[in-house]
Parts: C-alpha cells; structure tokens; sequence
C-alpha cells in the first residue's frame, strides 16, 4: 500500500496501560536498532504526564508523519489528536471516549493515505466507548467500518491470534458458548478459511497455507455419536475449501491438535469456540501472543490483552506482547 | 487399604496397543529399578504371541499375585484370565470382550482384597464392548459399578488428567458441546469439587488443596453479558465449596488458567467442558499425561490414550504414558 516503513501505534484508552506501554515500547526501540519506529496518535500532554509519573526519561516530541522517523532517536513522536484525554490511571472515563475512537480513526487514515504502513492498536474498553456512543461490538468490527468509509468496499475482518510456535484462528468469538455451535456455519467456516489462507500467501508469505480445522465437540463428535456439527457443517465447509484450492484438513480434535508434533503439520488452526483457539496459544506464549486482523485492506495487530485498569499507571505492565506486535505488523507490511 | 505394593495392570482391549505397552513398561522396570512392580491381568499366550512377532527378549510367567514381585526381575508376571483373547492387532473382535472386561474385574478384586495396591488400566474400546452386551458409558463408570459391587457404597467417579505441571478435570466431559450448558448444575460443580478436594487430600498429599474454577463463556462471561452461567450456576457453586471449607476460586477465564505463573496459584483446575481441560494438558504433556480417577475406594490410573488398533501390533506405540500412569499410581497407593 505505500513505502512507508512508519507504524502507526493508537493511544488505547488513556486510563488503561495503553500509554505506559507506548513509553515501553519506545524506550525498547531507542535501545534495539532491530525493532520498528512507529508514530504514537494521542494526547501529548497525557504522554508528558505518564511518563513524568513514572519517571521514565521519555521527551515526547509533537511531529507529524513525515517527520517521526527522523526524531525517534531524541524523542517519542506523538502526531497530537484533535480531543484531549484526561485519562486518569485505572479510572476510565467515558469523556476520554472521543481521543480513544479518533486515536484509531487516524492511525487508520495514515496507512491508508501512504504515511505509515500498519496499525498497531493499544488496548480499549468497550463498555467505556459504549458508555459514550460507540456502536460497533469492537475494536476489529470498528477497523472493518473504517476500511468500508474509506474504499466503499465491504470487509469480513478476522482475528488472528500469532505467536511464533502456533497461529490460532476463532470462527466463533465473543459469543456465550451455548450460542456457539447455533451461530457455526458452513458459510462462515469456508469464509473465516478463505481470509486465511489469503492472508496467510499475501501477509506471511506462506506459499500454499495448511490449514487445520478443530471439530466443535470432545474428540470432534466421533463420528456424529457426540455432537452432529462435525458431519453436518464443518466437513462439508472443509470440503468447499479444499474445492477452492485450500489445504485444509480435519475436523481434528482439538485437545490433541497443539501439541509440538501436532503444531508442525499446519500454518494456522481453524477453532470452533473462543477457548479452542486461545487456550493452547495463551498456554504456550502468554506473554508473547499478538492479535492481529485478517481480511483487512491494511495490516493491523494489536497486543493480546486488556486495558488492565487494576495496573495501569504502576509501571509494571508488561509490553512484550505490544513489542511482539509492533515486530510482526513491520513483517506482515513488508511482505 | 493394604500393604501390598504391587499394582494390577489390565490388559486392555487385546487388539490395541495396550498387550505391547505392557511388554514395553515391563522392558523399562526391569532396567530402572525406581519404576514400580506390576502384575498384568491378562491371557499369558496372547502376551507370548505379542512378544515373539515384536521381537522382543520378554518370558511371560503365569503366577498369582503373590508371587509377582518376585518373578519381575526374570519374567514379565501374568496372572492368567480365564478367557482367552484372539487379540489380532488391529482387529477388534466383540468375542474378546469377555477377556477385556474379566481382565478389568479381577484387578479391581485383587485391590479390593489387598493382593494388589492399585490399578492401571489398558485402553479399552467402548464400541467393540457395547457389540458384546457391556452396558456401561465407559471405564471409569464401571470401575465405580464395581466398587459398588464390593462395598456396596454408591461412588461418584471423577475424571482427573494428571502431569507434574498440571492437574485438570473436566465437569462435563463427553457431551456434545451443545449439551454441555445445560449439564452443568451447581450441584455437579459441587460434588466434582468435593471429591477433588477430598482426593488431592488423601492421595495427592496436599493439605490444603487450591481449586481453580474455570468460566464457561469467553472471558468467564464478562459479567453475564456473555452468558449467564457464570452468574447463575457456577459462582454459586464456588461458594458451595468455599462454605464446605475449600479453597475454590473463580470462576476465571479459561484462555488465561494455564499459563506457567497462573497455574503457579492452583493445585488443580475444575473446567467446564472437555476440551477447557483436555487442550492445555495435552498441549504441555501430551505424551505423560495421566488419567487418575478420583472419588473411588481405591487408585485407579490409565495412559492418557486410546487403543490406537492403527498402529497396534507396529511395536511403535510409546509406553510413556502408561509408565507414567504406573508410576503415578504407585505414588497415589502409598500416600
């Protein structure tokens, strides 16, 4: 989409640990030439604050795109957004809402206007957004509207969890389980697996993408004696994958799918149920996981955990996983 | 329950791989002198046969119990059934049935008559079982009918998977996924719970045993606006079992439970539904996770497999599990 190297990193609810992580990251940057320089959108006086109270030796420098790299050596470049953010550590404020959603607003206008090449997003609340109007179920449901108000194409957008052992794909996310196998479709299995084997050529450079699809039930229903899903809609939904061309296998059981030998025979699994997919990469890469969306016109990942409002602005959240997420959006954009 | 500190290993289904672990973990006791003594309740020609076409330098000697310790350093000990079993591997035959399931009664004779301290048991095939008239939903609940039978008490078996960094039990566990909402009561959640306590105690050795209760939904429901169970079955529970003065807490997410420094704060996790449970054990030790059965009157462990009839007979079978299985039943018979 551009030549930009630049990511675009968003501020995340400024009463999380967005902010502080942001510090981290940069201070990391500054010391390892092998991680990627990025833009920071947000409220730089928030910035100055932060890192004033945590006694971080951060200058934050109000730049522009073209001019962050340039900086980054002296100074965290902060593109200044338009709204404030008072974001008291741990006690969000719906008032904060307009910074959070214009923070993401913009690191997506950069990308998509050439200035910067990927969007890395800092943890949200989404019932702080709702509180002030949000109306979108998420983050990746937000940047899926965004890339539809900016081409006037639609985009299904898929998340992705990534770590270097194990790349994890829910087709069910945020769904109470007992809704689960309702909403698990034939259509919705072969659409999630299209993305992902698009992605999987186009952003990770996989050639010819193995996919593993798990079954829904205990030992994937054996057979249709312990839940028909299996032989009823994920088969079926593997065999018109395959008809389009995609390695895809299974339906596997899921418990013995993770495992090292297992893991080496697929590029990316295909999950039934949110817990299918994020139990084994949370088991194995905690700290490290990156959450990043497929089958958007732009590459986005996002670190793989909350706001953490019980800590934010004590200086002990980890930013390996927004570190990890920053390395892999420069992969993915250069591929 | 006695002195004995031999343990009854089963012969399994006879066309599995459960004849050949056997020969495997008897090759391994007999050079590892740590690895506890066992006597295999099982056909002492299907066990010559299985050794000759594996090649294997193992004599069989058929003797009782109270000689078995002392055959071990020369022979692998059997104690004859009285059926015989074709056992052609690979082959499951419904009139080997007999054997299967004689092999499993007389070890648990044997423990209930202190001749043995413990079972461990071959993997059997519940399909080829039902073929032959057996009518009970798996091993474990016709361990508890034949606990039943000998005392005459009624037993709730629970199903825990055992490795040295990490212990879970599934409360459901082979349902179809959709059912699985609605079997999990309070009641069940309790009762689990109780046995597990109750065990960990008694075998495991600890005091006071921590219980780890996992959510049902994504993110443990986020306070029931990702279903209700959380809410209404499962915290409820959890205060059930805390009133009866054990250490349970929760209800967590599931996704974050079994990372290293979680697991650090639990001595055994209670989830949900089977996969909650089975996708992180298998993932961090699928080739040594144990199956320990907890709430009867006696030790009862079993290799974390099934009869793999695909690669019986092949002599590759890996017998870690099951040695695992008999180590860890050693240990549980001595607490």
């Amino acid at each position: 989409m551009s030549d930009a190297r630049l990511l675009a990193l968003t501020q995340g609810d400024p009463s999380g640990i967005g902010p502080e992580l942001a510090l981290s990251a940069y201070e990391a940057a500054r010391a390892d030439a092998t991680l990627p320089r990025f833009v920071l959108l947000a409220d730089p006086e928030l910035m100055r604050r932060r890192a004033q109270a945590l006694g971080k030796d951060v200058r934050i420098a109000e730049c522009d795109a073209g001019s962050a790299e340039r900086v980054f050596a002296e100074a965290l470049p902060v593109l200044p957004l338009r709204a404030l953010a008072k974001g008291e550590p741990g006690n969000p404020d719906p008032a904060d809402a307009g910074a959070t959603i214009e923070s993401i607003e913009r690191a997506v206008a950069l990308v998509i206007e050439g200035q910067a090449s990927a969007v890395i997003t800092n943890p949200i609340a989404k019932d702080v957004l709702y509180r002030a109007g949000f109306a979108h179920p998420g983050h990746t449901e937000f940047l899926g509207e965004l890339a539809r108000r900016h081409t006037s194409r639609e985009f299904h957008a898929v998340m992705m969890l990534w770590a270097d052992e194990l790349a994890v794909v829910p087709v069910t996310i945020h769904v109470a389980l007992a809704e689960a196998p309702r909403l698990l479709t034939r259509e919705l299995i072969v659409e999630t697996g299209r993305i992902v084997a698009a992605d999987m050529r186009a952003r990770f450079g996989v050639a010819a993408p193995r996919l593993a699809v798990s079954g829904l039930n205990p030992h994937a229903g054996e057979n249709g004696t312990m839940g028909r899903e299996e032989v009823d809609v994920i088969a079926p939904a593997i065999a018109d994958l395959v008809a389009a061309g995609i390695d895809a296998r299974g339906p596997y059981p899921a418990d013995t799918l993770f495992h090292a030998a297992a893991r080496e025979k697929y590029d990316a699994a295909l999950c039934m149920t949110h817990d299918q997919a994020l139990i084994p990469i949370k088991t194995l890469a905690f700290d490290r996981a990156v959450n990043v969306t497929l089958g958007l016109p732009f590459v986005r990942t996002s670190p793989d955990h909350g706001t953490a409002f019980d800590i934010a602005g004590k200086g002990v959240a980890n930013p390996t996983s927004l570190i990890e997420a920053l390395r892999l959006a420069a992969r993915l954009a250069d591929a």
